[in-house]
C-alpha cells in the first residue's frame, strides 16, 4: 500500500542549503529558537488555517525533499557511533518526512511567520497541527542524546 | 510533486474502530495515557529502532488510512463551531498524516510496546522519531482548545 502526499505549502528559511543548517552554533536545544521564517500556505488550502493564530506553537510536517536515500543506520552530526535511524532525527528516513515544533509569531492571511526554523527554503509543507497539551512530556527521558544537550 | 510513502509497520492498537476513540472519557490531556499497544515493525525495517531503547518517548508519524476524504474546515468533537483542519488534529486532512507522542515500555526486537495509543488496529506507521528536548515547550498556550482543558 502506498500513500500519495502533496504540498499545501512551502517554507521560507534564510537557510538555502543542507550545509547551512549542521553548524555547532545550533546544537543546543534551543538552537533554532532565534531563526525566523515563514510558512506559506497555497491559496486551496488556506481556509484550513482559521484559528490557528491563538496558538503558541505549530507542529509541522514536511517533506526531506533533498535527503537522497533513506538509510537504517546513520551517524549523527557530531557522533561518533552510528545509530539507528528512528533514534535520531536525521532526514535520511525511509519515509522522508520531517517534524518540527514551531513559535508562531503572526498570521497574515495564508502566510505563518515562525520562529524555530530548521528546515531549507522551498521546503514542501505536508501538515500543520496545533502543539496541544498532550504533546508536552515534562518527564521525557533522551536515551543517547541526554549526554549531548540536544 | 507528488510525494510516495510506505508503511514501515502497524500498530496494535485495543481501538478496533475510529468510534472506539471518541469518546468522552479519554478527553482530558491524560486520556489516552492508560492505553497500551504495540508498534510492530516490518522486519525490513528493523535495524533501524537501534538506540530507541533509551529513549521514554517516542514520535509516532502514521496514516489515518480509514478517514476518508480531506476537509479544510471541521466540527471538533464536543463542540458547536467549526475550526480551520490545521488548527485541529482532526484525521480528515488534506494528506491524512497523523502524529503521536507515545511512552516507551518497552523494546521486544521489532515490537515497540508503548503506552498513549490513540490509533486504530492495524493503523500504518510511516516514521518514528526520538522524542527530544526541543519538542518540549513548557510556555505553549493552546488556542480554542485553552478552555476544553484537552
Amino acid at each position: 500500500m502506498d500513500i500519495k502526499l502533496r504540498p499545501i505549502g512551502l517554507v521560507h528559511s534564510p537557510f538555502k542549503q543542507k550545509t547551512d543548517i549542521q553548524q555547532e552554533k545550533y546544537r543546543g536545544p534551543e538552537g533554532f529558537d532565534s531563526i525566523q521564517g515563514e510558512l506559506e500556505i497555497f491559496p486551496e488550502f488556506a481556509p484550513g488555517l482559521d484559528s490557528t493564530e491563538g496558538f503558541s506553537h505549530l507542529i509541522v510536517l514536511f517533506a526531506f525533499h533533498r535527503s537522497g536515500e533513506g538509510k537504517l543506520s546513520v551517524l549523527p552530526p557530531f557522533e561518533t557511533r552510528e545509530k539507528g535511524v528512528f533514534a535520531t532525527r536525521s532526514p535520511h528516513r525511509p519515509n522522508p518526512l520531517g517534524m518540527t515544533v514551531l513559535r508562531l509569531l503572526k498570521r497574515q492571511g495564508r502566510i505563518l511567520e515562525v520562529a524555530g526554523v530548521d528546515m531549507i527554503e522551498g521546503t514542501p509543507i505536508l501538515d500543520i497541527k496545533p502543539y496541544t497539551r498532550r504533546d508536552r512530556k515534562p518527564d521525557a527521558r533522551f536515551g543517547w542524546l541526554e549526554r549531548t544537550c540536544r
